[in-house]
């Protein structure tokens, strides 16, 4: 086998030119969205009031499988993209595995992510329509630096709807999306009719992504010319961020390699949707059978604890029904540093994947996720965020069963960001004043409590 | 001319394998480093107790033209290089100039800048030699992060000074030294005589990098095994960072392209050095002759306001004397938000050459350097450091000039790093609260009276 290059960078003619539509190759479909007055099947017209035209016809489109990515956004694509593929040899060497272990990092971009994939899309759309502005909610400050950057370039004003704990806990993260010109305010507030309820319930709450997108809708949909935009979940922004998989994938091509397992962390499911799609295209279609491993965090557990039910996006209950695996939209998961995996409820698409037997989940503990955060840190040069970390857990975890078994499998991780922004949790867990949290099934139950019932269906 | 890319890299194997000392082709020598006992030059000897052995030898050696970077270090930086060389195709359009301009942008490692490139070798070399701890300093905190990276990877304890300012204003760059394990002091401490003597004069002092130099120097030449490593100004630290003029120029090269004019920003020059080397080597052998341009900020202008004179290279004089252009070892720059441009020198390879007429300095204010930062991230995608904005604001101005004269120029500037960990300095902007600073000639004359006096020379 040739040598591997550490940093594998596509050229620019190698770039993918398509966003690859993974409901396309699907045996079996999510069920649908449904419209939370009606109960039935939303439209895409349903949808307008919330999404510009171009993404609700995305969010519904399961049978296109490739899709044309506009040149502008290729060309904004361009500014950061490709990103690396890494093969982390130091990481390797001092875990002592046979393993091989890839990365492909969406970090070198000042979102510090790989949100902005679907930021620049979402926002070129919005522009396209003639709106004249956006909103949308942040959790751990990615998305919201990420869409501030676009809607910077497209010169879109965007109100930003961040989860107070984010607010207070990361004051820079705020200060760079103001840098990029966006508005942004602490959720729940009482802006909203969303977040004045919230408030009169929770009076002291750190607010939930559940919470912010509640808001960030009805602000969306009170203002004329507006709309609203958001960083997961959706199968718009999963088919966006399927640009992560194919330039990973054709990376490994151009090496020689193929992934045996395939790990993302998984909040709402955009980047691990989006890093799995072609891999996951090859094991629908028969091609190739890799493990698919999503990783997230022991205190907001959607897949490994969670139930499949139809359930609200938000807290608010004011958005589309999707079913999809959910602690409930009333679960507010405990302060935890990874507040863009705090999420209660999970792609619809990887949802029904998993639901299926097509993927695998694990949950971590934060200190646990720290811990390979620094090791990692010092072998490899990147400070990883809290969220990308927990896949670098699950790829140790796993390059450490390679080194008991013997066997040189080959991983490949989603490293979504840096933790440039999450000093503050980094100096908790290097004070040692971290600490795990792991929901009791009482907990959970409350949750499920809340689940909507749905005459018919459940 | 065939279409260039937006991001330029070379493959590993395009990587230099040598360093390229740029004192070998210059037609005079800087005047040699004087032991400040004795006044006579420093010998490789003298500079033992302060710097591991191939560190004195490379700071003397001004024969070897290519020096072989060793194979553990080629190693470190394939992890984080090569760095991109970027068309600025966004920043042309917006300011509509026929000029063509690069940057090579060296923040994409958590150090967030070009200090990695030195600080591995520093740290290798030491270990090699089987040191047992490092002490250095920082000012903006890019150096300290840098060299707590390449530490963590040799297992060598580390202690920072870190200019109080800096370590004030920038907490979370404080966290991520720590992150990789150094320990961090504010500079004037009281754990050192050089520390106590100015504290005592100024109490409510911020610091400068000369006094943070001033101590980490005492506490290694009185800690056993212990030596102390230095981020810029020094002939080994532009011998280090020529792997960035090296791949800049085998990228433009491999573009068919050639700058007309090539901008870096100066604090101690260790960026503008390592930038300059190969092109600066083309001028010294009449084979090309771009414009080459230091840029320093208005607030601490070494070279467009200093003197050409022996100074020491800290505030405490313990340091040799080096022949520069200096503000004086007295001069305490007022508080601006460039820390790692607040030095009261300036490389003596540079000065000489500057001295001689082969490059050109112009001094910027904050909030011009700041408006273009702003305007820079919004449309490159990249948050710069304030340090690097100096150089983004010169190129900006160039190429203005070239839209009023038509002149389709080729520039390149060094993007030396990320401004993550500036956010204050940042909001202090937005707000409208930062104002410029630029020192009146009472303030150098102050500055200049401390010269020191040597006999016969000065």
């Amino acid at each position: 086998m040739k040598k591997v290059p550490y940093r594998f960078f596509l050229t620019e003619d190698q770039m993918p030119r398509q966003w690859y539509n993974l409901r396309a190759d699907m045996k079996e479909q999510p069920d649908p969205m449904l419209n939370p007055q009606t109960g039935k099947p939303a439209t895409e017209e349903d949808l307008y009031p919330v999404f510009c035209k171009e993404l609700a016809r995305q969010e519904l489109d399961s049978t296109t499988r490739y899709i044309d990515i506009p040149e502008p956004i290729l060309e904004m694509y361009r500014i950061y993209r490709p990103s690396p593929l890494i093969r982390a040899y130091n990481l390797e060497k001092a875990l002592g595995t046979p393993a091989r272990i890839y990365y492909k990092f969406e970090g070198n971009n000042t979102s510090g992510s790989h949100k902005l994939n679907s930021a620049i899309a979402q926002a070129y759309y919005a522009k396209e329509q003639g709106l004249t502005s956006l909103t949308t909610e942040t959790g751990a400050g990615q998305w919201g630096t990420a869409l501030a950057e676009a809607c910077a370039y497209y010169h879109l004003p965007l109100t930003v709807y961040m989860v107070k704990g984010s607010y207070n806990q990361k004051p820079f993260r705020k200060a760079i999306i103001q840098t990029f010109g966006a508005d942004v305010i602490p959720s729940p507030s009482d802006t909203t009719n969303a977040g004045r309820a919230i408030l009169a319930e929770h009076p002291d709450t750190t607010g939930s992504l559940g919470c912010a997108i509640s808001e960030a809708v009805e602000k969306a949909v009170t203002t004329e010319g507006c709309r609203y935009v958001l960083g997961s979940v959706l199968n718009q922004v999963l088919l966006h961020q399927s640009i992560i998989g194919l330039e990973s994938k054709k990376a490994m091509e151009l090496l020689d390699e193929y992934p045996d397992i395939i790990i993302g962390c998984a909040g709402g499911g955009s980047n691990l949707g989006g890093l799995i799609a072609p891999f996951m295209q090859d094991k629908l279609l028969g091609k190739a059978d890799p493990r698919i491993v999503a990783v997230e965090p022991a205190s907001c557990p959607s897949l490994t604890r969670g139930k499949y039910a139809y359930d609200y996006c938000d807290t608010g209950k004011i958005t589309p029904m999707a079913r999809m695996y959910t602690l409930g939209c009333g679960f507010i998961p405990s302060a935890n540093h990874a507040g863009g995996l705090r999420y209660h409820g999970m792609s619809p698409i990887l949802s029904k994947l998993y639901h299926d037997g097509y993927m695998e989940a694990v949950s971590v503990e934060q200190t646990k996720v720290f811990e390979a955060a620094v090791m990692f840190s010092k072998l490899e040069t990147i400070l990883p965020a809290p969220e990308s970390s927990h896949a670098i857990r699950a790829a140790i975890d796993e390059a450490l069963k390679c080194k008991e078994t013997g066997e040189a499998k080959t991983i490949l991780f989603g490293l979504t960001g840096t933790g440039y922004f999450d000093m503050t949790a980094y100096t908790s867990f290097l004070e040692g004043n971290m600490s795990d949290y792991i929901p009791t099934d009482e907990d959970l139950k409350r949750g499920f409590d809340g689940l909507p019932s749905i005459p018919g269906i459940q």
